[in-house]
């Protein structure tokens, strides 16, 4: 079913008018008229089913309009455990495949950050277009919680090691074992850039008390790396844990 | 450490020249010079570091040369179990980037597949040369056996599901769960079209007492569902049952 990204969706028997480009792709793209049937995101786990009572252009700027009808609304609950994700900021491409990748695997955020052995790029790295991404791709793969991007620019790995209670840590580095997040509700997972964390780095993770993890025996790009992590924490590291809980 | 994929190594205290394009990206790109060090892949497990002996251009093609002493020599085991990815081929760049992918997290091998609800594209795949993309990527990743590009052309879901005794045969499906995998010395996880698969061949799949898993609450993209599959199977599944064990 086509999916469509509104702000805020009406209660059940409401209707909602659709503009700009999500209008003319639904029209002209995806070929929609009245009476097919669309779903509704907000982003923050609603999700509501329409179907379309008209398709017109608007009579004074000539744009496409789409009128829904809503005929069943649902709450959706975010993945668990919440999986939060900080690595530095691939560069162009890179960084829009992998924001999509962890909206697809269902990490809950990503933050950009800078570390020692980072380039230019990750330090400057605009982030704020990569929010897009994360839009287009709830649409694309049926997610009902948007893929936060955070804002405020790259944060260092020291801001990356506070956490509050009841939120696991892990920093990603070839030193590093299968972790333990037995009953974390959230799970930050650190990766590094494509040279690894500098020696200083590490010692700062270790003395913080976070615990650090292995992702394989291969030299992994960071957003690779990040899906990874995400993949891991979202699905392995937790039944691993819970089976012996 | 600069990594050369080559064919077959000398023995220790050997000396090897190395041509071509790998030799002028390693003097005009990598800026190598006599004295430094490099690491020789052959994909099969062996892996051996050189000293170049001398940085040159041919007399006759004016083409660089580099020739390297064979310094040390070391066998590596391939990742275990060991995973074996079908499914379509992506279009392009994406298929590109799963090749990329699936090697950095260390799939065996990855063979192409159609079924009912692939496009044309998946089924007329050229894939042979995917296989120079596994090779750049195990340069890149360090990784040690070259991930293999199945030849022959893609293969239908039934061939799939025939396996040896000994290999377990995972087919990713949203109605599956978290599958038991304990004891298989090889894992071949099987992928579908964005579509996912027909009834009909899920109908198949449960019939041939294969198992089905579920990959998370989103719809994937063919070629992260494909690198989530290997990471599970990799990764999560193993240690899991290993636990019960």
């Amino acid at each position: 079913m086509h999916r469509v990204f509104i702000e805020h969706a009406p209660a059940v028997g409401g209707v909602l008018t659709i503009a700009g480009d999500e209008a003319r792709h639904a029209v002209r793209v995806r070929r929609l008229d009245a009476g097919d049937r669309l779903e509704l995101l907000d982003g923050r786990g609603g999700v509501s089913t329409g179907v379309i009572a008209s398709v017109g252009k608007d009579g004074r700027t000539g744009e496409w309009q789409v009128v829904v009808r809503v005929e069943a609304a649902r709450r959706v609950e975010p993945p668990t455990p919440r999986v939060e994700v900080w690595c530095p900021a691939p560069e162009g491409d890179r960084a829009r495949g992998m924001i999509d990748q962890l909206s697809q695997v269902g990490a809950a955020s990503w933050t950009p950050l800078v570390s020692a052995r980072c380039g230019p790029h990750a330090a400057g790295a605009r982030v704020e277009r990569l929010a897009r991404i994360a839009v287009e791709s709830a649409k694309q793969c049926g997610r009902a919680w948007l893929l936060s991007i955070e804002p405020g620019g790259p944060r260092p790995l020291a801001e990356a090691l506070r956490a509050d209670a009841g939120r696991a840590v892990i920093v990603c580095d070839a030193s590093g074992g299968a972790p333990m997040i037995a009953g974390a509700g959230a799970v930050r997972v650190v990766v590094g850039p494509e040279g690894g964390f500098a020696p200083a780095e590490l010692e700062l993770a270790r003395a913080s008390g976070v615990q650090l993890a292995g992702l394989g025996p291969h030299a992994l790009r960071t957003e690779t790396a990040a899906v990874v992590a995400a993949v891991l924490a979202l699905n392995a590291w937790t039944p691993t844990q819970r089976s012996n809980a």
